[in-house]
C-alpha cells in the first residue's frame, strides 16, 4: 500500500486534531440519539460548531464520518491482555461492557449493529473494527482456562461473549433511568451474577444435557 | 371504564381491521429499517397504499401509530403457560425470541428500546406491553421451578430474562446473513448452548461465589 492518499491529505488540508475530537464527540451524541436514518453532518456541523465546509473536505459522508468517529472512540478492549486469572478478567470484561452501553458510545454502537442489518456496507466494517478484536480476545482467555483446565475444552467463546454482552444490552436498554451511583451498584451486582452463571454454567454442561 | 370512547371511534369512522393489519405491517417494516427518527406517517401512508387522510383520521400521530402497531404485532408470550418441565419450557422461550429477533419485528422492538432511552415517553408504553408480561411469566417459571427443588429459591429471573433475550440480540445483530436452512439449524445450537450453560449455571451458582 502507498501513501500517496495520505499525502495528498496532509498537502490539501492539515489534519486539525483538536477539531476532528470535537467533531468525532458530536458524531456519537447525534448517532446515539438518531441512528443512521436521523444521522447528517449538517447537524454535525452545528453541534459541533465546526463549519459546514471543513466537515465536508475532511469526510466525504456521513459513512465514513461516522466509521471514523467509531473507530477513534469504541475500539473494545483494545490493548488488553488477559491476566490468567479467569474469574476476574471476565468480570473486568462485563465491567468494561456495562460502562460502555450506559454511556452514549454505547448506545451508538448499539444502534449502528441494528443499522447494520439494513445497511449492509456498514456490516463488513463493524466486523473488522469492534467484532473481530473482541471475538479473539475471549478465544485466547478461553483456551488459555481450558489449557490451565479450568474451562472444558469445548467451551463456545461466542456464547462467553454473547453473554456478557447481551445480558448487558438487556439490562440496560430495559432499566429505567436512574442516578449514577444506583447504576454503579446495579452493575456490580450483576457483573457477578452474570460471571457466576457463566463460570458455573460452563465448567459443568460438559458433564452433559440430561437435566 | 365507560365505552363512550370506543362508541365515539366507531360512529366517527368505522374501523376497517383490514385496513389496520396492512398498515400495522408497514409501520413495522418502516420502523425496523428506520427507527424512531426516520419513521414518518407519510411513508406509511405510502407504502401500505392507504389513503394519507386516512392513516391521520385513525391514529394522531406517530407515536400513536408505532405503539398500536407495536401491541398488535408483538406482546411476547401472549397466551403462553410454562408446561413445568424448565428445560423444555427455556428452550421453546429461547427459540421464540430468536425466530422474533431474525424478522422485522424483532429488528422493531430492538430499536424501540434503543430509541426508548432518547424519547423517554415511549419507555413507560414499552414496559407495559412488553417487558411486564415477559418478566412476569419468567417470574411464574422460575418459583415454580424453585417449588419442585430444581432451582434454588436465589435464582434471579432478570438473569434468566436477561441472558435468554440478550445471547438473542447479540447473535443475531453480530451475526452475517445467512439462508434460512442455516439460521434454522443455528438458532438451535444455540438454543442448546443457552439453556445448557443457564441451568448448569443457575443450580450450581447457589453453592457460593469461589472459583
Amino acid at each position: 500500500m502507498d501513501d500517496s492518499g495520505a499525502l495528498r491529505r496532509q498537502r490539501g488540508r492539515p489534519r486539525d486534531p483538536e477539531m476532528e475530537a470535537r467533531v468525532y464527540s458530536v458524531v456519537v451524541l447525534v448517532f446515539a440519539e438518531k441512528g443512521w436514518a436521523g444521522f447528517t453532518l449538517d447537524e454535525v456541523a452545528r453541534r459541533s460548531g465546526v463549519g459546514k465546509a471543513s466537515v465536508y473536505l475532511r469526510w466525504r459522508d456521513k459513512r465514513e464520518l461516522l466509521l471514523a468517529a467509531m473507530r477513534d472512540r469504541l475500539e473494545p478492549f483494545r490493548g488488553w491482555t488477559h491476566t490468567g486469572d479467569l474469574r476476574e478478567d471476565l468480570k473486568a470484561m462485563a465491567r468494561y461492557v456495562f460502562r460502555m452501553y450506559w454511556g452514549w458510545a454505547g448506545l451508538a454502537i448499539m444502534r449502528l449493529w441494528l443499522d447494520a442489518r439494513t445497511y449492509p456496507d456498514l456490516f463488513a466494517e463493524l466486523q473488522n473494527f469492534y467484532l473481530f478484536g473482541s471475538v479473539k480476545m475471549v478465544e485466547d482467555m478461553v483456551r488459555s482456562a481450558a489449557a490451565r483446565g479450568e474451562l472444558p475444552a469445548s467451551t463456545s467463546p461466542a456464547l462467553v461473549l454473547g453473554t456478557l454482552f447481551g445480558v448487558a444490552t438487556v439490562q440496560v436498554s430495559m432499566a429505567p433511568p436512574a442516578p449514577d451511583e444506583d447504576v454503579a451498584y446495579r452493575t456490580e451486582v450483576y457483573v457477578n451474577q452474570i460471571v457466576d452463571m457463566v463460570l458455573h454454567g460452563l465448567r459443568t454442561a460438559d458433564a452433559g444435557t440430561a437435566s
